[in-house]
């Protein structure tokens, strides 16, 4: 299989996690699937994805101390491979996943690199009749969740990585984020540990015969890795854990600029979850973004500019008018298809600029990075050398439609020019 | 201007650096370049470039000491510009600049971030008016030479660079290599010091008139800059000085995969001058490359099929039959169309393959890195993925010609395959 | 208690390690205490330390895979505290110490910072009532090692540490070697990670009510925290494992320069056992030590004049007479005398001259760093300067026995005047 | 010479920095001078230290650009010494020198490490004969600074050093303060790269017949060259210049603690200067000190107990009469004493206890690091195993003076107790 086949635009949907935390039970997915499905399957939003800890009994259930309890004995097959906590998901994961499929969707489920501690010291035999013993690393942890060793690079490694894949894939499964495993940063001896276990998952997923999508996490992503992440994933994290503050979005231009060279079909950069609506419950602090809605539009308009996946962090049945209004901006997704290259025209700590372009359609937007409103401008000079570079073969516009407000923008003496509130943004769609 | 119509394929050229270090004059400049406009002009060959120290008189005559001599007072005119060396360059440059684009070649200089230090110290008034002291930065020195101290970064400053850039302009100057600007990690305060040094280069020049294409030295440049240097020049090292030694060629291949997806038209990381031929006469060890035909066979075809600038570093006039057989193998640079995009496919201790194509054409290269020859293949299936991922729409040949020996290789079972010996490399065009 | 007076000396004596690897049992303890009492005792040797494992049944059984074994069932009583492995000692700590007490000499042994990784997946409860799984830290592991978890700094932990060392000190135990406590440099974002861990050691070892010598490993120690070693242990390595090496006998001068002031009464920076006579059997490779006579000679004449502990980590039963005749020479030995303070007087690629002296009293050593014999000398200024700066008011002498072949050197012209063999090495004391 | 017998305890003294930046001149001087001889004198304080461009005309007079003038023309001799500037000091500095020793104080000059610069591209023929070209290392540059370059390892750069000290001393130069030379971290690949020149400048002091105190800056001095800083110097700072902050001055308590077992007859790890008084004036912004009274007394006690040399940065004259009382408590500075050694019992975030001792004498200091009073406690225990390890042999004390505000306090059931204000400190010295 062709691995740049299975998701042919950057994946857009939602993720348990930047609501439950830990917590998402089979109700929650069900009630954010309907709803997703209901209201936004139509303009391309598709993925529901279970984030951490589904298969560890009583998760959150101390989270005044731990947001991992640690030495928990996590739910596994006779296998030593993970399934859903039966107190959250009675039905398991098959059902559910038929569930979604029928609902026009796709279902994903999160994984950290790794096998469970529990299984190595209880010697549980796996499929291929090796002992976990054999296969964890014990030398080999994740720095802020207790649950895994990590697998050795030895044939019976690659079998347990076959074996999971195997399960999930039966399941239904079109979606693994796994964990641990982008930006392995523990051992200064060491500092791409989860290499090999990517090259394991990639080889796994490329035997279980069906088309599952695979998500890297943690970031930041090593940009020297590049190419090995292209080869063998879909999506990698380019950022830690991204949150609703101004100065984590700010940081995200730069971010853009050292992996805009890296985005093309099947390969999505991915600046994390959109920090939009309510978030924060399983966290024991539930709140609406802290984003305003200019800084809103501007995480949406980066990530569509710039290619990054987009999968909602918050509790979708929850979302008010003007959020699902923004949401179902169709026309900022369009810049998405891969088959456009993203190009940033310059950027400083006031403001950015970013154009998006193939041989024949471009798209542009300028970000007020800056404490105060300002007028921007675009030159044609400037916006005609970037467009060249991404291939465009064109005419350049003379008049724009702006993307999130509807109005008509138009060229004067070679320049566009605009007022854009602070932290806020206009993206331009050419009226040829 | 546009800098990236400055050259619209990467610069092939000839540098006088690898053989005559410090002590390249006239005479040696117009052998090469008449050896070159004869023998290599007709398939692409054009620059010459006079490499460091030009402007210092006795340059090269304490080389037992000094590479480059302390507080040697160097030419120049009345507002601080350097001039060439009377004693080597009795006409300047601007009457050589002509005797070579007589030739129907383009010429070229080297310089040295910054003003020299004696001017700062003498306290020459600049074309501006502004006394140089008042330019210079007498923190910012060079960690290997002694000549510059670095420009501020003030409009006196951006005034000097004008200054030598036009003077250089009306020379007839096509071509400017920048040294200790790409990589200026003298000071762990400040990695890429240069920076504001390279914007005022690109600067200078957009505004002289003249299309003279920039190239940054020395490297590593910074990967994390990538999109800096694409804004303002044509060319950067993404290496040290490379030299005939197989480590370093091997080594080569990483560092083209880190900056595969930076080459475009206008934009080319730059592997450093082919070390092929004699070179090492102005160090005080003129010798034969140390490159075996097959490395040097391995070099020119990872320069070509990555992209890089080609840049000799022999004395021409001493090129022998065989390796001016190996020069002219044009289908060779014929990879090097900026249209196309390369990619690497795998790479390990052993063995590296790439591939570059557009929409329409491609080429393949299979590269034998270990120490004994070895049989390599080649499958459609990774071979079609790549190409997809560079756009590729056509079908894959079954058919090929291997252009270093013209054997026709056919495809069996869905692959090449082919001896090829330690070292060496096989680049296959498509018969289609 | 004050850990000052828990050795008034360095520490002298045997450590299983070097020769036993993890295989070290009961009789080859008892063979080694019955040589040390009747060979080496009279003139200050005493401790017989049982090194790593010692806990772990079928240690060494799986050599050619892992050094420990991991996943390895462990044994420990009901409260979750290490035993000795019955197969190799049936009897038990207690007796084997009351043994080694009969026969006039000190019983040490190993152990690993933490609590059994097993005991907290296991929720063993320890004697403080609190499940071990609440003590474990999982995020804090060996590198190296995959016995043990951290414990964390909590009441708990503590009483944890008590209950070890209650036993220990119940059985006898004079001196605990603890192992990856030192220098733990497994997290970037912790690199002494262990502090709390020393600290916690203290603390029950002053409440157990037994004088228990406190020794870390491994090293290298950091200098910026000395004030930490000497305020809660007793010896603490400066050093990775020192083997029989000349480079990193070579090495071991600078490390003593660095910590040449920081040797007082109860705190002893360590070198790492001596690497004499017969070495590495139970790694698989049972050797004659590496180090010739000379540099044997250099070993123990710079540990001594350091300050640095003394621990055998060779077969004893094995040593040859000449090797027996070097333990034996008592006068070197004399200049561990913690009155006496040692200093540098000078070093560099080719020599490096110490003295240690107190008021009353003063050693010299000249020891010879390079490739060849060469002639050395010490003048009385020098010599007279560095004896000041220790306090030393009385005469220098003019003359002096040398301490390895009881020769008489005599001062001429205000010098000494000797020649040293390569890598070895003369010490002078003063014939007053 | 003896370099440990030039300064038999800790410099006290005056430094011009603070006050005067780069301004100061022979009235300032000679004020300074006259105030000490009266106030100051009697008690122990002696030094009058000229710093930073004295050689430079017009210094000061851009302060709004440049601290430090580039390419401005020093003051020198024919061969290539600085001399004072006439403008300022038109008798020059010998018979200032002459003037404050008869006021019974000593004379100290700053000076750069290095050669000047102009004197390099001047090519000045110095004493030696040899060109000032072949001496100056031209990428040996001072970061901050544009004066110097370094001086090569070389026979013409020691006897450069050896002509400016014997100019120095025979001006009757008693202290020279050499700055860039202690921590020049400002490449990367030579992190100590003044440590050629400081062992040059030993040298030449050595040769020069008259015993200058050396004084090395800035810092922080690297630990792990302790033993060199002690080999050549009299005087290393131990810190980045030290300011009237509480954060810096609660960090030098851990400063401290490094270095404590470095302080010895003719070796004075340096805390920098006391920031009393009126400072600022040549910085542009005259202020009195931001350190409270309080603070004021804890930088006073930590320097004495601890064994820092005691500069004054204020401007004498505008003393107040409580600083000047300040000043005046000589029993502080009996702690300096180094026949007796410090130890720091104890440090966290929120308190530091220290004592200070020899065979027969001792001294114990409790500082309150806290932002709120709090009561702080000593008890005999602690004190009497710290005393020990500097080898105090007395008995310990049941009373106590306090030695900032004279009161006597009992030791209770073992302890002292104390209520010691935020940021503050209590002094303790025993009624034996």
């Amino acid at each position: 299989m062709d691995k740049n086949t299975f998701a042919l635009r950057p994946p857009m949907g939602w993720n348990s996690y930047d609501y439950y935390d830990t917590t998402v039970d089979a109700a929650a997915v069900r009630a954010n699937a309907a709803y997703m499905a209901e209201h936004l399957k139509d303009i391309g939003w598709e993925y529901i994805v279970i984030d951490i800890e589904w298969f560890a009994p009583g998760a959150g259930s101390r989270r005044d101390e731990h947001q991992y309890i640690p030495f928990n004995s996590l739910v596994m097959d006779a296998y030593a491979r993970l399934l859903p906590d039966p107190a959250r998901f009675p039905e398991g994961f098959g059902p559910l996943a038929q569930e979604i499929h029928d609902l026009g969707l796709k279902f994903g489920i999160h994984i950290m690199r790794g096998i469970p501690r529990e299984a190595a010291h209880r010697h549980i035999r796996t499929l291929s009749g090796v002992d976990a013993a054999e296969i964890a690393d014990p030398s080999s942890i994740c720095r802020w969740n207790p649950d895994m060793y990590g697998v050795k690079n030895t044939e019976a490694g690659q079998a347990y990585y076959d074996s999971i894949i195997e399960l999930y894939a039966s399941w239904g499964v079109d979606f693994i984020k796994c964990d641990d495993i982008c930006n392995t940063n523990m051992y200064p001896h060491a500092p791409y540990s989860g290499k090999h276990e990517i090259e394991m998952l990639a080889k796994a997923i490329d035997k279980c015969g069906r088309p599952i999508v695979l998500s890297l996490s943690p970031g930041p992503a090593l940009i020297e890795q590049a190419w090995h992440y292209e080869k063998h994933a879909n999506m990698w994290r380019i950022t830690d854990d991204f949150w609703d503050d101004w100065r984590l979005l700010k940081e995200m231009f730069w971010r853009c600029e050292l992996w805009q060279d890296h985005v093309s079909c099947g390969n999505y950069p991915d600046c994390d979850m959109l920090t939009l609506g309510k978030m924060g419950k399983g966290f024991g602090h539930e709140r609406s973004t802290n984003l305003t809605p200019d800084e809103q539009k501007t995480m949406l308009s980066l990530w569509s500019i710039f290619g990054s996946p987009l999968m909602l962090g918050c509790e979708m049945t929850l979302l008010d008018d003007a959020t699902l209004r923004l949401l179902r901006n169709k026309e900022i997704y369009d810049m998405e298809d891969p088959a456009m290259r993203p190009k940033q025209i310059m950027r400083d700590d006031f403001a950015a600029k970013w154009i998006r372009a193939d041989e024949n359609r471009y798209y542009a937007a300028l970000f007020n990075l800056s404490e105060e409103e300002r007028e921007m401008g675009l030159c044609e000079t400037c916006l005609g050398k970037a467009l060249r570079e991404r291939g465009y073969k064109g005419k350049i516009a003379d008049r724009y439609t702006s993307l999130w407000d509807g109005s008509t923008v138009t060229v004067t003496e070679g320049k566009v020019k605009l007022r854009v509130p602070a932290h806020g943004c206009v993206v331009l769609k050419p009226v040829l």
